[in-house]
């Protein structure tokens, strides 16, 4: 029985004292969790070994327990924390300063948001990235992890929580509810009173739980339908590499691509090129009418109703042959979920209008749409994609973890 | 019967158009709106002396009666909106701009949010604020207005949309539930299909069950407990003068002070001119048990229980004794809801201390709360005030109608 308000109620405070602490104190914290990673492996693996050994005993498949196991893996997940230690701390940034005319100076400082709730699912490294990222920018974080690695995250957090106590911070900042009991979710989402910002990393299911049951902010994401547009001016070459890349770099991730919408007028010259290319990497393709007339080919079958409107996280891709810029345009305006959409083409024209036109979180020309993460647009760290509008959108980074205060400073002004 | 979901899929429509408008024709269209709000005066004010028929015969009240009539108003709304035309355009801006060590250009771009869901009550003048303010940052909206608006709100609307199809734009950019069944509140909170946010204006009750109905983001605030702390070396008459302006200026409003926390040092000399000056204002004071002992007028009562949690909103100041700041920030963190809350001190550190220990939505030095207000502080419109801490904080102007997108310019790269 798990007391979710008192744990409320404590990150609260948690996160006064560590809206206090200084860049030098969270960053011992992270240095000793880095650590303890290394000096504790030990404990951690064989805390783990009991998840991946009940994973087993339940036969998730090889993919699942590769995502389970942290074997191997705590020097990389160490060396992230390191990582973060060295990226500016954005808290007290001085956003925009002014003085009015009535003297009257104007600032507005960036703030931690205060409180965090982050729902996640399988991977146990996720853990200890949410609470570097969390202490590095002094929120509190409740952390709610999945059932087949309740054993590994509990050891992880009783690691960052003793790391936290090392360098003077308390150790509620980072709260795990030991107990997977689906309740403890929907309890959590109605934190309103002591939780600031929900975040969940896991699928559209998820992602749709919390939107629906929330009295609390949601950054909503967690599913990318990925497009890429060949323009007839495309040079094909790169385009191919492109689309390889985007389809069979990492297929499971949401900025893999799903859907190649190619101009009528290469059709017939770099469809079958995509199909050699990307069959030999094992992708099957499903194909509209007008690409299914010019292809014969064992792993092109006819698109189904609702091929063009999937996520397909595996070796598939659905390909479409349209008119011209406009007819992708309104594909993607129709199938996308605004995620990554991106032209490929020598026509600049062409591209600046797909990038006025495409309203997507992150929107490519002649580029592969597997960059859309944090790390590879340069914000050093990521916490999760976001493809709503409010508040972030596409990789939010440290400074998407920040909130800000107005500072009004005067002499005696009064409003007339 | 109004079907929300057709009105959701057709100001999705007008979305995207808007999104292509350039500033030229929206500014056209605020334009054709100031101008049709003079012209079309005899209608407007028909339309609202109905309402203030239907208000008075429900004995409403003189106050709120003077809040629901246009009567002489028109052309100050009208100059409102062509105050809009002249601000800077956000949308299209490049917020930030680099290239990456792999030669991708990386940008983020302003764009609109998309569609916003306004809920607000009783002044019809809010109709027009938020559609300016929704054209001008190429956003449309969704409008809910109070019953007792119906039909000056219609008229308003009918001008609007007349408006923005002189300029060329879509009229459903601009739409109104032209029915106050709450029940069409429920439907629009869960239309997060079409709807991108919610920003409710309004009191207490009304952000609660939104924040507690709304599948959308929802921007809460509407609530202000203000204090203003008065230190041992407050400049003791510039104090007064701030105290008095924060309370009496306009005591019905969220920024308007409510809580006054005074230095046990000076309480015995301060708090009798406190009661000289704000009671010649009418103003009345809920004093805790020290303050009480230092006071004997008939104006003072000790405090209740809820005093110091209680929005006065009226003539009413709440007293309360402290043995310094720490002891305030403490009061201020117990009590305060983030609004709008301040220090009047001569004591530098002290300043500086409070500023960063006070986590509200704007935290003063020697200043009346009520410059909290977008038009006060410089951002030359307001939608709303946000006391949350996620998407913006405060008063919220233009570029808080806004999003962004990234734009990644390549020539070929792929993710290894």
């Amino acid at each position: 029985m798990i007391d979710l308000m008192q744990m409320g109620k404590m990150a609260r405070a948690a996160a006064r004292q560590l809206a206090r602490a200084t860049s030098a104190q969270k960053h011992d914290a992270l240095r000793a969790i880095a650590d303890c990673l290394e000096s504790d492996a030990a404990r951690i693996l064989a805390a783990n070994a009991a998840d991946l050994d009940d994973a087993h005993a339940r036969n998730i498949g090889d993919a699942l327990l590769d995502r389970l196991s942290l074997n191997g893996r705590l020097a990389s997940i160490a060396s992230d924390v390191r990582d973060v230690i060295a990226l500016p701390d954005p808290i007290g940034e001085v956003i925009e300063s002014n003085t009015l005319p009535n003297g009257l100076r104007v600032s507005r400082r960036r703030t931690p948001i205060g409180v965090l709730g982050v729902i996640y699912e399988a991977r146990p490294n996720v853990t200890v990235d949410v609470a570097a990222l969390a202490i590095k920018t002094s929120n509190a974080v409740i952390l709610r992890g999945g059932s087949e690695t309740l054993r590994s995250n509990m050891a992880l957090v009783e690691v960052i929580r003793a790391a936290l106590l090392t360098a003077g911070l308390p150790a509620d900042a980072v709260q795990f509810i030991a107990d997977t009991d689906r309740r403890y979710i929907g309890e959590l989402l109605k934190l309103n009173d002591y939780v600031d910002l929900i975040i969940p990393r896991g699928g559209q299911a998820l992602h749709q739980f919390c939107r629906e049951n929330s009295t609390i902010p949601v950054i909503t994401g967690g599913m990318g339908i990925c497009h890429l547009y060949v323009d007839q001016s495309a040079d094909q070459d790169a385009a191919l590499k492109i689309i390889e890349n985007a389809k069979t770099q990492r297929p499971s991730v949401c900025n893999a691509l799903d859907t190649i919408l190619v101009h009528e007028a290469i059709a017939a010259e770099f469809l079958p090129h995509v199909i050699d290319r990307l069959g030999a990497s094992g992708v099957s393709f499903r194909a509209d009418p007008a690409a299914m007339a010019l292809l014969s080919d064992p792993r092109v079958t006819a698109a189904g109703e609702d091929d063009f409107d999937t996520e397909w996280m595996r070796l598939i891709l659905s390909i479409r042959v349209v008119d011209g810029v406009e007819m992708a345009i309104e594909h993607i305006a129709a199938h996308s979920t605004a995620h990554s959409d991106g032209i490929l083409t020598r026509d600049m024209d062409q591209a600046d209008h797909f990038v006025d036109e495409v309203d997507s979180a992150a929107v490519y020309v002649n580029a592969s749409t597997r960059f859309t993460d944090g790390g590879q647009l340069g914000l050093g760290a990521e916490i999760a994609v976001s493809t709503q509008k409010v508040h972030a959108r596409g990789p939010m980074g440290l400074r998407e973890l920040t909130s800000y205060k107005w500072v009004i400073q005067g002499d005696g002004q009064i409003r007339s």
